[in-house]
């Protein structure tokens, strides 16, 4: 909820891009809420879906970026690793937002591979109901 | 990652429900990994839209299937909050779905009030590319 003022100043500096969203060349995303990570949605960018959530810390956000596909910082394993890396099912990342108060990223990806996201074999993480 | 077989088992058993998901009387959420939290993926029932994420703790998720209104913990005030409260905009819990690993939920909501989720106004919190 900080900065509500300066987002809100510099979203009306930059509306009208025409693209929904807002560019921005340096922002900066706050690690500090989690012990350095940030939690990562991973969204199906044709249909939506809801494929998984992972975290991210600055290395694995950096990498993702560069590599064009999500990697993640395994909080058990304390270390970073690509999804897909040994499966095959890569997620090509096609947009990152980032929320209002930069603390959580949201990341559209094509499926790549057989396209099923979870390790149980299914197509999204959250395939479950809660009763 | 923990209880992949047991999940695989349980999947196989579910199947066939037609629903897409699998409903489950007694879920448990594993609280464990963010000291009492989980992260709660907000996304529009209609349009697929994530707009926004925040955490809950058990009393949080149990307040939001009572209710019907999602319910969040907040870190920096450190007790509940209901989305809307003071806004108007709460957020109707269409479903809420667990996810592989029992660690995150993804909860599909019809928007209230005038709709806009985010306190800057915008619809969803995430209405920046990262550049």
């Amino acid at each position: 909820m900080q900065n509500a003022a300066a987002i809100t100043a510099e979203r009306r500096r930059s509306r009208g891009t025409g693209r929904g969203v807002e560019p921005h060349d340096k922002l900066k995303m706050d690690f500090t809420k989690l012990d350095g990570l940030v939690p990562a949605v991973i969204q199906d960018a044709d249909s939506g879906e809801v494929l998984m959530v992972g975290f991210m810390n600055d290395t694995a956000l950096a990498k993702t970026k560069e590599t064009g596909f999500a990697t993640f910082y395994s909080r058990s394993r304390q270390k970073l690793w690509t999804k897909g890396e040994t499966s095959g099912n890569k997620l090509a990342v096609q947009q990152i937002l980032i929320d209002c108060d930069d603390d959580t990223v949201l990341v559209k990806v094509k499926r790549m591979g057989d396209g099923n996201v979870c390790h149980t074999g299914e197509r999204s993480c959250f395939f479950r109901e809660l009763g």
